[in-house]
């Protein structure tokens, strides 16, 4: 590089950090990439591989033995190879004997063997460390050093701080998994697909397609038949228009139903010292993602209202006689434009507080002020804008069809619930049993000692 | 969990990470949530209470034991009962003597007791070492697994690298904050709500309400009396929507004043040897926040004026008499339009670079360019078209309603100002004085010597 | 502080925490910064400087030695000054030997000398251990405490444990960066302005100024030749509103066409086991920031087309006869805006998820699923939108001003092809060797041995 590295290198032997050799088994994608990188950061690497001859594949600087040789050259040894040919390593059991094995394999299916193959190596080869480590990492990102998805390396068990050093020298973060059982966890994490989201998903679609159908019925069918109006234009933009402010405010609320419903029963138990039932536990978890999808719904009312103007425009020019068509704009007053704009913009706020790096950097205090109570703000926005927008046809007739009501009233229904519980609760003679319940009171103390704990933090 | 487990656990004792038994004092929430999470990372738990009745809470694995008992058989021992309780532990002096003891207690006030918790711990136990740690997490967090809030765990002093360990080992992430004089900063972290942002929130809100009421005065006040006109609808969207570009506008300019004073400061004085005022120094510290506010201004003011359309035309179908309602829109040209969306575009640039973890992936000279650079090309966009966009009222003598300005008036003085300065600071010869003194040149050299110096990276 | 800090004080020096003093050389805005910081996290700290005259600056708790004297009292030394007056360190070489000097130091330019300032200085000193640290930190992020830019410390070499150390207790992250002679990568860093931005930049520069000429030529120059109409205005609005979704749907397009490239060169080679043209290796690395400026593009097109109602409305109250000036909003149906609203609305999904902190909570399939799954979907979506946007003037011979197809024709091309041989590599007949190929099998197994691969997670 220029001429003073040699004085460098001559200095590399005193310092404690030489970088001790890492032997890969497996000259597979993994292997070469995690052997470059390897060899970037400063470790020496030796590959072992059946077939000796050097492919211009492998990092230049690598040696490539036989496995036996190889393994004898190094502490760690990475098994870069697939599970059905661990069977190989049998014979080698001796050389490996108390090395560190760093198991990196992935399978193809969530428990796809009955062990995980971390665990089958180490039944394999009793005699070595096994460490569960890098199956999080793909290739692709250790090659091209982009930071697309993860770059944390859950591990386990055995020789830990070794294979951490490596990981940290990689530019990678180690996150501590604890002992070999935990394998099994982090052979599943990267087959995963958003488990969390899957039922508040499930459940908007479901919702989504109920009302769907009966806006479709409604506005559409009916419509047709008694009016002899064809309006199945509405299927692109007015029926999604009003789906999706229906969607946002019946799934925003139904964040908040949980901790109404928790609060209700800690009341009724005087105690918080027994579990709530499993059913609101999941729903209380997956309060975040409902949140989420709820602004998404928001969202995409906001730009569907806001293209109204345009398809207005542009049937104004085609034909006076299709004006009708934006008919659902009621107006007389702007109040309820104004607020579901800031009822929006909070809802995009508690979005922004919910992203990683940002709620990181607020404390309990500070997330709970913006959940709870800008979320509760936003809500109240939220219904009023609804309830105002539908206010003059409440109770007018010719929006009953067939004795139905517009969707707009069955979207109001919980979150005017919760509202009204709500206010029920802040009430001082409810509010402070159970202010007293969240930091420890019991009513009826037998379930755990009354004086030890601290002060509740409770999300609900 | 499968029947090669037993060779896993066989394994274990052999490794050097085999973990070290916790003892918690303690089973409320926060015990039992931290013992549950142990239990999972392979700490084995004895928790020391003063029923050693199993309750049906307490994790399975976990011991319950008298509480010198329970501490004698752990070097760390966490204290998980609330301030008042602590003088029960002066009778255990003996048995806590050179063990490490974690305080994780928190208050209901901001400084509620002269000292810390941990202080008060540490002299009622001069034998132990104390540790401040935890009390930034919530027990809901620890069981839950979320990522709600802050993981971060700050830690004040003493035996920290075992606690450290524990720390990381829960997937946590440790923050070394130096001695255990650090303890009343963070035990006063989870009680602060938005330090930062007190002076900028207080600041909008007062221009915000001088703006409104002035709007008020001038467009709804004013007509009444002498046009006999109600536009008190006007309250609802155009008086907010007069107000928040004006605002943001100011704001924005605030972010870029602290510079320009700083600028003209170091130029006065010769050298950058010595302080900034305080409120300067204050200021500086809360542009981010300043320049947060301002695009959520900007964010409502393009929200507002979007809508705009959406209400002319259900007014326009109501009653032909109102369109004059919409009149504040000018036109005649459109590249105020382009203008606004520009200025608009690169204002949510800067607000994505503020995000902590993008920001945490530019360097320091890319930073700059983003908000400096890019941030005045954006305060040129905004005020160009509020200029543009008020161009053709400026002379008219009917804006002047009581001798008043309009309120974009108002709104360009800082704006313009800085830009004028601004223009002034880049010409080369006062640019080159600046930038030799912000590489450590100094006029008059008596503050500090001359050669010791390193590049000036600072902010200004 | 408080009565019982004595206690505190006492207990000190029984812990195993006690922090070793660390020295620095140079008084400037750096050493003082990095002393403040360093005292206010326990570290005692001691100032080598020529004069040791204590200046106001310089934090209170601080000695002030000669360079001699304070480089004796402690093991670390940080190397606050400039590169040029290195050479006053040779005559303390002695003092300095087996020491860790700490180069802080930044050039001005890019390779400004041939060797980095850290091997320059190892160079000098040989007997010393020289370790690059804080370079990429700035003194304004270290006194004002903000998070600001970057917090990551890259570091390199030497007896870096001990560096490392003190860079987590200043509440920094230490990234290792192997080797001293990873010096000059350290020392370049803080002086890139996003090398990886610039070809992505470039190019969309080049082809908005390609289109944006194109456009003006054909709308306003055409018919201002033929018409004899002055379309002028169109420049501010209406032209920059046809160039962006152009922009917008070919950078998305240029996203997934690399994809496409390997693919059917993987095929055609029948192995995964060669390397990519260099072109397509450098391509892909760019894929985030060509989809990142598409998004931009996309979001402008989206407020460019929400104003436009605001200028018709504007237009037809000061002439009835420019409303043609908004002709170009087709309508018939509302298809294509629903089409267009879902594309962005996935697209701005896409953008969230690459967000660091977004993507680093996701698992490699996840990533894959939204950015492939989800970013087809997208890419379907926008490319429907803009077919049936323009659909009924395709054959019509108005739409081909001088025989030149309109741009939106264009901007279907490379959207269109990738959709159809997409389409073709999702049959099974090729997805099936496709997936073998990716998985390691090989048509002509010479490159490397065919057993040792793991399962491949190629981003492909």
């Amino acid at each position: 590089m220029n001429k003073n590295s040699s004085n460098i290198m001559a200095l590399a032997p005193n310092t404690s950090n030489k970088r001790e050799t890492v032997c890969i088994f497996g000259t597979g994608d993994f292997g070469r990439a995690l052997g470059h990188k390897l060899i970037q950061s400063g470790y020496p690497v030796v590959y072992g591989s059946r077939s000796t001859q050097i492919s211009n594949l492998i990092p230049k600087d690598a040696e490539v033995l036989g496995h036996a040789e190889a393994a004898q050259k190094a502490a760690i040894i990475i098994i870069a190879i697939q599970r059905q040919h661990y069977n190989f390593l049998t014979p080698l059991a001796e050389v490996l004997r108390g090395k560190v094995l760093v198991d990196i394999s992935n399978n193809l299916k969530l428990n796809q063997y009955p062990e995980s193959n971390a665990e089958y190596l180490a039944q394999l080869l009793p005699g070595s460390k096994v460490v569960k480590a890098f199956n999080t990492v793909s290739a692709w990102a250790l090659q091209s050093g982009t930071l697309d998805a993860s770059r944390q390396v859950r591990l386990s068990n055995g020789a830990k701080q070794m294979v951490m050093d490596i990981v940290r020298a990689l530019g990678l973060t180690p996150l501590d998994k604890g002992s070999l059982l935990a394998a099994q966890e982090i052979e599943n994490y990267p087959l995963q697909l958003f488990p969390m989201w899957k039922f508040p998903i499930f459940l908007s679609f479901g919702l989504g397609a109920f009302f769907f159908i009966y806006c479709l019925v409604l506005d559409v069918i009916y419509t047709y038949i008694y009016e002899n109006n064809n309006f199945s234009f509405f299927i692109a933009i007015t029926i999604p228009n009003r789906v999706f402010p229906v969607m946002a405010l019946i799934l925003f609320a139904l964040v908040y139903l949980p901790g109404i419903f928790a609060a209700i029963i800690q009341l009724y138990r005087g105690t918080k010292y027994r579990r709530f039932p499993d059913w609101l536990d999941k729903w209380m978890l997956c309060r975040k993602q409902l949140g989420l999808i709820a602004l998404a719904f928001a969202s995409l009312h906001v730009v569907f209202t806001l293209v109204t103007p345009l398809r207005a425009f542009a049937s104004w020019r085609t034909s006076k006689r299709i004006v009708s068509q934006v008919s659902f704009v009621p107006c007389s007053n702007d109040s309820y434009l104004a607020l579901g704009i800031l009822g929006y913009f909070l809802f995009v706020l508690l979005g922004i507080t919910s992203l990683p790096s940002v709620s990181n950097n607020v404390n309990w205090r500070e997330f709970r002020f913006v959940q709870s109570k800008l979320g509760y703000l936003a809500l109240i926005l939220c219904t009023a804008h609804t309830m105002i927008y539908g206010g003059k046809w409440f109770l007018s007739p010719s929006a009953y069809k067939w004795y139905l009501p517009d969707i707009y009233i069955l979207s109001l229904i919980v979150p005017c619930a919760i509202l009204v519980v709500k206010f029920v609760l802040i009430f001082p003679c409810v509010d402070k049993p159970l202010t007293r319940i969240r930091q420890g009171w019991e009513r009826n103390p037998k379930y755990s000692e009354q004086s030890n704990h601290i002060i509740n933090k409770s999300a609900v």
